[in-house]
């Protein structure tokens, strides 16, 4: 089965970054292909740039011109999933979602370590739309920018190492979830330093991809995800005018 | 002072119509300006139309040159006014909040009649988002497209009042929301038919977004609409890249 | 338009107050007509006061023989507003909720801080019934009593604004109502000690009354507002006995 | 040990009749003492009334004499029950809260049935409140006014046992709640009707408020019930100033 | 009347120690009979071990064979009321449940101490599914186990007041609920150290259950608690199958 | 990975029809071992038949002397996973929770149709425990007994196919779980008639189960899942002492 894994940012190293998370634990037969919008933020820290990644996604995803099984939001509390599942009739999987339904089979309650602080509330009402809210300890930010965890791998370590063991100690945690999708690496250290499990939300979400597909389950079109109603739209598909 | 009241959709003659509700009701020395969005679907009835209509909101906004003391996005249940938020200081307020927080000084429970039972999940989730659910009766779907409101107004009373009525005996919503900014023109009817409260997104907004430009008061830039970071955003400002 | 601003309390001064809080704001050609009960505690400050306070109020408005558009009841966490929702037609606004949903427009979560700890859990129960509790991040007291507010406005300005960073740093506020009538004057000295937006309950709901007004809106008289059934009230009105 | 039984009404025959429920199931040892408001409504059917009830209930509680061991406020969703904890020390009792508490002993979830549909949301509103909604399948009028159960037996039977089977059959109820103080002798028709237990308020109230005598425990007067604030109040008691 | 107080451990002393806190308070009239499950843990402190209990509890009550009025389960977060309901007509009282209910009419919040900081969750699942939980300030851990409560009780004390103080303190309980059969002695001292009313969970059951069944009041058998079906069981009683 | 898939119930074709329908999606390299409590209930249908199940389960993993990878409970709405989460480290999935976190990647809103009427409340409490509860439409009850599901397949098929129809038209499901194990043949008739994603939690657990293999994860050990503490238990296991 082929999945595309899409960025939500427009910096092709973290997609790279992405597409490798994504492979190595893709099952074999998985084919796994990133993607990158073409346009919107090198980095998504906050709702102008969310919403932009909503469209970006959306907007690379109708360019592709191959089959595909399945599509990945590999975008932690970013916009658009539910786009997608409208365009679309392949399952839709956002890593948000994907990492916090890992985490409630593994403890009782679970924290999300992100990067700033102003990213918290985004991810925060996500898990409330999603109805994966109540069992959410807490979210926290580690204070470090998304492209700062690439620029330096050991502040990372140890600011997300800090939030998650302020997490299980104070908001009683039972399992951490990597609140970005260039944190991928970052789970054995975090896991060593406070003894709960770890999930990274792209292995996730490849996981729950591929089981979807397998199953033969797709996105509901009777309400929510119809497909939209066929109409004049000015200027779209947005990238389509640029190419 | 000047408001910028945006339309979700690229249709003109729906911008004209909510301009001139907003200008009903606007207090004298207010300026209202509409706005349509340079790209976009003709109508706005699902999420695909939704997130790109939040991105052609703010894209429309940035691209209007004269000073303005706040902006109201006149969509219902559509995403975007975060985003917004974060790229001004000035006040933002979306209709469908408005509507609601209007709606709630005025009766125990209100009710959201919009167009199509599609859009339904949309403004349930942008009233649990906001925090203005608890009190929600019910959502109900007229099943008219929003270009058939415009187009045969005789039926479009019939629908809206068809389900205003039913709100009222069986969900016991004791306040209307009209769910679509060109249902302004209903409230009368349904007012006469129910003899609840009705209340219209727009001309709720207008007096709220007022109420704040003459209390002083702007979008709080501590956290969740701080400004977005400096970064490099790959085509943008959308519409402006092609004119 | 004439709006009777209503105190909760029966300290003449408080009323001044609150009158000229809300003149302050009014449009042009509103009338703000303040009004003290003729009978309840010097300040409100506890369920007994309080439920004393909404028969007053009540009492007092009905004693009232001008015509006028609209009631504000000017107590931060009190009963009544029920009541007068009954008895009358015209719109009826709540200082506690007017603040709490236009804090609501300018940032993710609020805080109140209000007077006395002891004050704390009737402000959070009328938050509760109103359906606005869900973006409170907190409501703070700042230890000091509702009359101790006058009498030493340097302390009352120090006590505020040091609950008010607590709420902005700790429970990630970012707007602050302030909770009681008598705090009117403190929001400058709270927004330059906290950077984010302050909300006067009085003030804001002065603006929302207004807009009420001019929308031609009423209070719903279908099922819980619906006025009382004639019947046999023994004493009552009550102030109208000792007059 | 001795309990005030409080109507919050000023019909003495209501009152009698409370007092008889109440009498019939106290232990041995435990006196009833039935009081009326001397003012008030006759019957209390919304909130003007309630608020009333409230304060004349205080009034009355405070104008009697002799030692007393706990109170029970004997109104279904009637405001006061937080100040009479402020006033004393001993337990107070709201026959609303005990037979919901006492409902979900018995069945998974439990409705309320009532008399005006008006009152259905001022019920609702006092169950949530006191954290006991969750279990609350739903809250039926009769559409029987609190003197018409007097008046009309047989129809009151009638009325209350068509909304009882519809709460378990349609609402899922498992138990029903007497929604009103004259209702007492009710509850044998309504379990032959609906095989379902059937709580009567007064009767539940007394047998928590003994056992809570018995027990020892007494309202915590730590923070929202501490004992009121010594401070000027003008007109009360409201009852003492008549007398 | 006859009340069967079953122990969810198999420790004899426990049973006893708890049959002696019931009879302290059980009304003239009213037999206390203690039972010991025949088989399970020595102490509940997990879910193996509370679900183990469940069925210990059900087997000793079946094979109890005497006429009896009523049942209480005096384990502290267990599993098991509910099966108990099934199996009889007679009232079933859980303790955890019968605390936080007799709290909640006597403060506005309360907390719960109890043993071990895993059982914390237990406890707050039983409160979810009971609808206790929305008034329920916080769920401590002393730290101490089941057992050691009665091996060293001036550091039972000792552990048990810190915990108690903290959550008046900083969880702003009103009222704290002694959070295991084993507590019952400490309700003194804890009241002394913070002022606060203390539930002992036996203490409660036994005057709630002595209410239900002066009032007639019975399990409702019409849906979630209706006798199990006849079919095959294998194995069970299990405890018959070993005597 | 070898997975084992316990039956709740001791009828043995259920275990053999539960394990051929994991096996028809395991992935290659899956084993499945299908087993039976030694005691408990030919099918599981109410509180005490879900308690047996808990312990019964239990005891049977604990006898299965090979090494295993994971655990699937396979019961709707039974009791016991969580006691399986703290006696082993491997994964425990639970058929009810799989079933309605893999629906809610598929539509906005999800219902189950299950059996008797009498298991529904029970459902309804797993999924709140489990914080799935909030997208749930609706729980329905087909009123067919587990085991006349495998009887009369065809009056299987009406009936759950009725329900699920109810469940998109009245309650707005856009996904259906099927709510009981031996209702996994059921899917493709159920997904005819409704038009929507069907998910069977038998072969959505398989998935689960594997994915979190395949990651590596394991249970939470820190707090709510601890392995039992060492100490004496009567008795147990349970099974054990029979063979």
């Amino acid at each position: 089965m082929r999945i595309l894994v899409v960025n939500v940012n427009t910096t092709e190293s973290v997609t790279a970054a992405i597409e490798a998370s994504a492979r190595a634990v893709a099952a074999p037969g998985t084919e796994i292909v990133g993607l990158t919008p073409t346009f919107g933020a090198e980095s998504v820290e906050g709702n102008v740039e969310s919403y932009l990644a909503a469209v970006g996604v959306m907007d690379r995803v109708l360019a592709y011109r191959e089959p595909f099984d399945a599509v990945i939001q590999a975008g932690y509390g970013e916009h658009g999933r539910e786009g997608l599942q409208e365009l679309l009739e392949v399952p839709v999987v956002d890593i948000t979602e994907a990492a916090a339904a890992t985490a409630m089979y593994l403890g009782h309650r679970y924290s999300v370590v992100t990067t700033l602080d102003r990213t918290v509330p985004l991810i925060a009402d996500r898990l409330l739309l999603a109805g994966l809210d109540r069992r959410c300890a807490s979210v926290r930010a580690s204070g470090l920018a998304v492209l700062e965890l690439e620029e330096d791998p050991d502040r990372a370590v140890a600011a997300v190492v800090e939030q998650a063991e302020a997490a299980v100690r104070d908001d009683h945690a039972e399992v951490i979830c990597l609140g970005c999708g260039g944190m991928a690496g970052l789970d054995d250290a975090v896991r060593e330093a406070t003894g709960v499990p770890v999930v990274d939300g792209v292995a996730a979400a490849v996981t729950v991809t591929e089981s979807l597909v397998r199953l033969g389950l797709r996105t509901s079109k009777v309400r929510t995800y119809a497909s939209p109603r066929r109409k004049h739209i000015t200027g779209w598909p947005l990238g389509g005018s640029r190419s």
